[in-house]
Order: structure tokens, then C-alpha cells, then sequence
């Protein structure tokens, strides 16, 4: 898409973001799942799609204290007038180089089992799902991922040198 | 106090741990800014009081990636029935000396305001309050840090060496 710059988070672009974040997931309550933290301490892995002075889209990844070589990526939204436009895209493959950058060979990420928009992108972005005994649907999930009752489809991709 | 036993945070604590946790808080709705990542990804300087078979308190942080000479402890909490007994306390000094061993020379985390149990342990604890234009009952605030209105606390300590 033109006039999109893909460019490291700052703590300035939490305001914007967070503000609107519940918004762009259909009024549901995502905020407290995105602590400023993330748009402080993980910046080089952290990124805006910026359109004019405003925010496109964004994603919020790390690499893994505790498995150096993996990265992970936490949250990722688009703008609703901004999607199917290749922008998550773009954000994940800018993620992908940086990771590579600092050691990283492989990536992770998990999604909610209802969201099939969200499995069919990263099936695209070349992710495989972990396998697992348990289905919905269909797809390996991991039971109670989340601790609460909540399943996971957990996503992998190894990262090509 | 005696048969507490701090060792580093297991994804297989996760669960325990965020099905308690708004209780702990009396109700508050905590859970979602505890994503089980913590759990995974950053299990060096993420820690639980063990007592017995159960968990009497836990700390979960990590080292900036942005900045790698600071520590920032994100999520602390401690059993109803074990507070006052030091849990906290213990918690906090090992992921200091983890920080230390890391290269990390200080140590950040912030607050809310109406916290004043927190803002106290944590001068205990030997953090400064981060000096700011705008105060709330005295005490120096970050104007709307999290973005949607609220004001938190900056808490910051340097690691002696």
C-alpha cells in the first residue's frame, strides 16, 4: 500500500493506540492486554505503520529471555478502514528481519480459536499450527492455554537465513 | 518466614496463578494484564514463593530489551493470607540480585497512585519516586501514563554493585 512507513514503536505512540484499540476490535475490551511496557522496553521489536500523521497499524513482539532464539509476537492490530491491504503483512515481514538481526531463528504466536481470520493470515505468513490431541474445527489447539478455560491454536515458523 | 521457598516462575504455575488472581486483588479484574507469555518467555527474572505444595506470592519481570541496563518488574502479587510475612520482600531481592547477575543496574516498575500500600513498600524497598510537575496526595505522578487517562507512580532504584 502507498504512503505506509513501517517504522519502530515509541512510548508516544501509546496514547494513540491504546485509546483506540477496544475500537478497532469491535468494542471488545483488549487495553489491559497491552501494557505501555511493551511500547517502552521492546521498541526494536516493536512497530507503527504510519499513514500521514496517523496510525495504520501496529505489532508488539520480543525475542524470548529464556529461548533467545525465538521471538514472539504479543498483539498486532490494523486500523478497520486500513485492513486487507497488506499491512499486516508488512508489519509481520519488518518483525521477521529484525529477529533474524538479533539472532532469532524461529517465531512464535497463539490466536484464539474462533478467530479464523487470524489463522488463515498466519497460515499465509507460512506459521504451521503445533500439532495437539485436542480440535476445534479442525485445528490442533492447545486446552486450556490461557489457564482459564480458554484454548489456543499455537503458531510456528522458522525463520529463513 | 519459614518454608518459603523462591524459585524461578514454570509455565506449569501459570495456571494457578491466574485463576487466584483477581481474588487476590478483592475482585479486581487483574487477569488479562498477566498474558501467560510472562510465564514462558521471561522465566529468568520471574519468580514464585512456594509453600508447600501451593503458591504464596509471585513476581514477574524481566530485562529491557530497549534498554539493556534495566530491569522492570511488571506484575507482583502475594496471597491474601500470607501478606506481612515478607513474601514481597524476598521476591523483590532475588530478581534484584537475578538483575544484577543479567548486567542490569537498575530497576524500574510503576504504580497507581490509590496504591498507597505499594507506593510505601516500594521506598521501603529503596526506590525513588521519578520527579514529576504534577502530584496526587503529595506523591509525584506521570501524568495519564497508561495512555487512557490514569496517572501512575515511576518507581526507580539503582542496583549496588
Amino acid at each position: 500500500m502507498e504512503n505506509i512507513h513501517i517504522r519502530n514503536a515509541e512510548p508516544s505512540d501509546y496514547p494513540p493506540v491504546i485509546s483506540v484499540i477496544n475500537e478497532w476490535w469491535g468494542g471488545r475490551s483488549m487495553a489491559d492486554m497491552l501494557p505501555k511496557l511493551f511500547f517502552v522496553h521492546f521498541r526494536q521489536t516493536s512497530f507503527v505503520a504510519g499513514h500521514g500523521n496517523g496510525i495504520a497499524g501496529f505489532l508488539v513482539g520480543f525475542v524470548s529471555q529464556t529461548f533467545p532464539d525465538e521471538a514472539y509476537i504479543h498483539f498486532v492490530g490494523v486500523h478497520p478502514e486500513y485492513r486487507k491491504k497488506g499491512i499486516g503483512q508488512l508489519l509481520y515481514h519488518r518483525f521477521f528481519e529484525e529477529a533474524k538481526t538479533l539472532g532469532c531463528r524461529k517465531v512464535r504466536c497463539v490466536t484464539s480459536p474462533v478467530n479464523r481470520g487470524s489463522i488463515m493470515f498466519h497460515l499465509r505468513m507460512g506459521f504451521s499450527i503445533e500439532p495437539s490431541q485436542k480440535t476445534v474445527d479442525g485445528v490442533a489447539v492447545a486446552d486450556n492455554y490461557d489457564g482459564r478455560g480458554g484454548d489456543r491454536v499455537l503458531f510456528l515458523k522458522a525463520l529463513e537465513l
